[in-house]
């Protein structure tokens, strides 16, 4: 049974993550190689498959018939473009490019290339609470969405996190996820940090969205919540609401209290997530159809670009109206 | 405003709870006197009301219209016949009377009186919690019941705490509740205690219940489950069940996990069903109409006869029938 | 045992209610009598009571030794002043007052009389919910507040609630209880209305304070949140946070779900704190000590004067400092 | 990259669902051939690979390395002794066989081949929940096991479901999983049917076991549940308790209420639990090392054998020890 060829582009958290759930999880697709600046670290997430200083090599390489990019990202534009210029499907770790010059270059080589390349790693459309709240949404069967809640906070944000990079690195999920979720584009945004750390990294934050379809987004970012990590949302709708569950599969009851635990990072909360977007994408190479809901280059565009356009909001504390460059026919 | 006289005997930590109670929770009562052997202690729980050391003086005094009596166990049948024999309403602590004989005589001292004069306090019948349960069984929304599951958990017992008392003391509550519940009379029993404490404690220990209605009730009784007091119901219907919510105000997030507290005794957790107990049975003298849910002496009596069957049935293992003395007329 | 007379300006929904809970369930206090234009719902709520029309002569009425108001928002600063010059306690719904200068009248008529006699009913400080998340964050045990996240959801409003009565309505709840909570005053508001309702009622609408002690407070006021009434808060910490439990005692189980129901309105979610609220008052009216946590005349005007504040905020939809008259000395 | 071939056996709902996890949720499979009497259900299972009438051909089939049977019952003894004979490894859907007999047969040819060849599908052991609740019991940072409460809740059976299939249809699952969790065996079985249906269905029926290790496991199994698959544990322990979380990913409200769905059955409840069952079993292929939480043979027989004397407890409604057949060296 012929199975896909993956390269995989960096061997870092992400990257060595990538390599065992391309090796070991997902149906259709066999691990080829593993590029690293760092040999030993490719070695050790290739799991006997070649390991590559050479990351241009690996997208050269004839038995790569898929790339996934996990490498810095400010290595993503040229190797991206690289991987098109290949003819080769790339999956590509967030944030597709770093300024929404080099997102229009890649969507404009995807679009000389005649097909689909390029899928972007927001991999929160592949989570199954994500997708259970679409599918309520998409129903109409709670009405019109009028707030959409989100909560994003992460247990601990090294020192030097500052508030441009909640925006960039964390909040970026949000804007890609509730525009899939809501079908909708942004047209402002109010940004109101805590007071009492705004002469500091402006953590927690709250970004309050209005959105064409009518809506209101509203989103904590939180970098030092300290008790886990916590990703929620909540639609409420003119109807009803529809909000994430509790993540926690057992409740333990001890010292007095029934507790439910959370993550400490990402990794267990979106397990299932990334093996579905790797599933997906796999399956969108093998069919030659690229998976419907998955994050596309343009919408990497859009994260990359609506994300400067907060940073400076936050500056300025004013609502701010957030605007898109016209997408390419 | 003309309010109800009461005098409550016995001033340990149930006796000043039920004092505190009259004298600040309920409307309609005041506290004339408190009777305790140790009169420091009565002192104590009479908040400037009268204290004293003879509880038959108590009963005796005009100013007392109605009498709590909270007194040790074995004291009750004695106290609860004169209040009787004074015409005095009595709202008595669990057990009514230490045998099913003691009880038969305060049934027909009661009887003799010509008109209801004794509460027993199983208070758990004014729980909010289990009312609600009472009225969705009652309506018969879900279908008929099919098995009623409980469980009766202290945080911990005093080392001379015996399987009879866990009978006596604990399941005691479970035995008047389920059957008020229900509106059924239990016919069997089978007690497994759990092996590893067979010839200790048998602690946890499984009874189970089968009801004249044909429906099951199993308690699990856990003298020293060490997290909390946690008292739980679920009644399992033929279209559904219905079962207690986790009883917290408030959930807290911290050190990886959501909790919600237990209550370390029965005093947070049955706070408001004493409050209620209290204030219905002042209603009920007030407007000379005793409170229709509230435990009679025959109820009282049938938690006593029951407890005594089951603690032999602990100790044959085997299925035994349950019977009732016959009732008066 | 001697108990306060009290006289109940009002006998609409909430005066009825506040009648039967001063009557039936708080101990210490006995119904006089009941005012109201329309006699017979006086008559009606007085049960057995005096039941008259004329409220000045209710509060001079010699046997009425304190007064609840109860009556339409627009007599309460004249009922006020009667109570205060009678020298007698007052528990007036909110608001206090139409206008801060208004309520600065009655502040300083209290002042005036040489005591604490004037009590608003913002009933939600009494709330065993609310008690819990304050004692958490008064410990510091979660560490400092950052943001306060709040709810004020109703299942329907009537069409002719505009978008400021929701903030003189409702939001004025939130405006006493946060405050409250966090032991702090507002700085400044930003007031975000969904965009789809913003030519209409401005419902939902985001509403984001930030505090002197440097955290941020939103509000979420929903008119017509349509699946039932709901009322949350969640304290996000340094260290952790505190929320409200769903309020359900019961869980059923039907239909393909496990359900937990809200109250379809404030009565059964605030039952407790309007009694423990009434019971504060009258025992503070008994022992000449005003309950410590009670929202005062001051409390009242802080109130009022912000929600004028922030209904002119929500026309400008910018950023608006918040700020307070001088306190009387 | 070489993939394990796999051959199912058996096109009905189980045997079309493997054959869609082993072609397109598993890494290192490839589904070559599905067997079912009916051969357009087969096609339709193959999607795209073999179809056959003979499964006795698609065993000795060169390119099937691995079988799957999920045939009627009666051929799992048959079917699982030729793919031994053919020396090739064999995932068998519960029951293992018929008998206890029947059983002993394939442990012992089994041994014959010398290595272990047979995996039974008990998919629960991969379940993430129950494998949580493991981790934590081996752990023992809760102390020793005292109850073991499970529910099994189907939301219809047909109207030919008879009690002893509920038994080993259904109860058998908990025969597997409980005695994987606890690590022990049973030593004796009390049966408790509701009495409303004692004459009938026995359903539903209280199972309360003791194991070697001295604790209790009560089952409580409910065919007719109505209200949607509902599978839960919760293991009572010395010093706390750990149990199932409902599971729900996401919460709705509306009509009055907050509520979590349950599934209609098995299949979106047990999921990622069968998915994960499978990718072990190619894992261990691959490998050549069998998963070591699998139910093996033995462990086939076991809830063969086991399932054979509970039924009989039933009959007699008295306290039945259970026994196993000495196992083989």
């Amino acid at each position: 049974m012929r199975t896909v060829g993956v390269g995989v582009i960096g061997a870092g958290v992400m990257g060595a993550e990538h390599a065992r759930i391309l090796a070991g999880d997902v149906a259709g697709a066999h691990l080829v190689a593993v590029a690293d600046a760092d040999l030993s670290r490719a070695e050790a997430a290739a799991q006997g498959a070649r390991a590559t200083t050479d990351a241009l090599a690996l997208i050269a390489d004839p038995a790569v018939e898929a790339v996934l990019v996990a490498s810095p990202d400010a290595t993503h534009h040229r190797l991206v473009l690289a991987a098109i210029a290949a003819g080769k499907p790339v999956l590509c770790e967030k944030p597709l490019a770093a300024s929404t010059a080099e997102c229009l270059e890649i969507v404009a080589a995807e679009r000389r290339a005649g097909r689909q390349l390029v899928q972007t790693g927001f991999m929160r459309r592949f989570d199954p609470a994500y997708r259970e709240m679409k599918v309520a949404l998409d129903s109409k069967a709670l009405g019109a969405l009028r707030i959409l809640h989100c909560q994003h906070r992460n247990a601990a944000a090294p020192a030097w996190f500052t508030g441009a990079m909640a925006i960039t690195n964390s909040l970026v999920h949000e804007i890609d996820v509730c525009r899939w979720l809501l079908s909708t584009e942004y047209s402002a945004v109010t940004v109101i940090p805590c007071p009492s750390e705004a002469g500091g990294s402006g953590d927690p934050a709250l970004f309050v969205f209005e959105t064409e379809a009518g809506s209101l987004v509203s989103v904590e970012v939180f970098m030092n919540a300290v008790y886990g990590y916590h990703v929620h949302a909540e639609a409420v709708c003119a109807g009803g609401t529809i909000g994430m569950a509790h993540p926690a599969l057992t409740r333990t009851r001890r010292d007095g209290a029934e507790e439910g635990a959370f993550p400490a990072n990402w990794v267990p909360r979106f397990r299932d997530a990334y093996r579905l977007q790797n599933q997906a994408w796999i399956d969108g190479i093998r069919s030659a159809t690229p998976p419907a809901d998955a994050s596309t280059a343009w919408d990497g565009l859009v994260a990359t670009c609506l994300a400067d356009q907060i940073v400076e909001a936050m500056a300025t504390r004013r609502r701010t109206p957030l605007v898109l460059p016209e997408r390419p026919h």
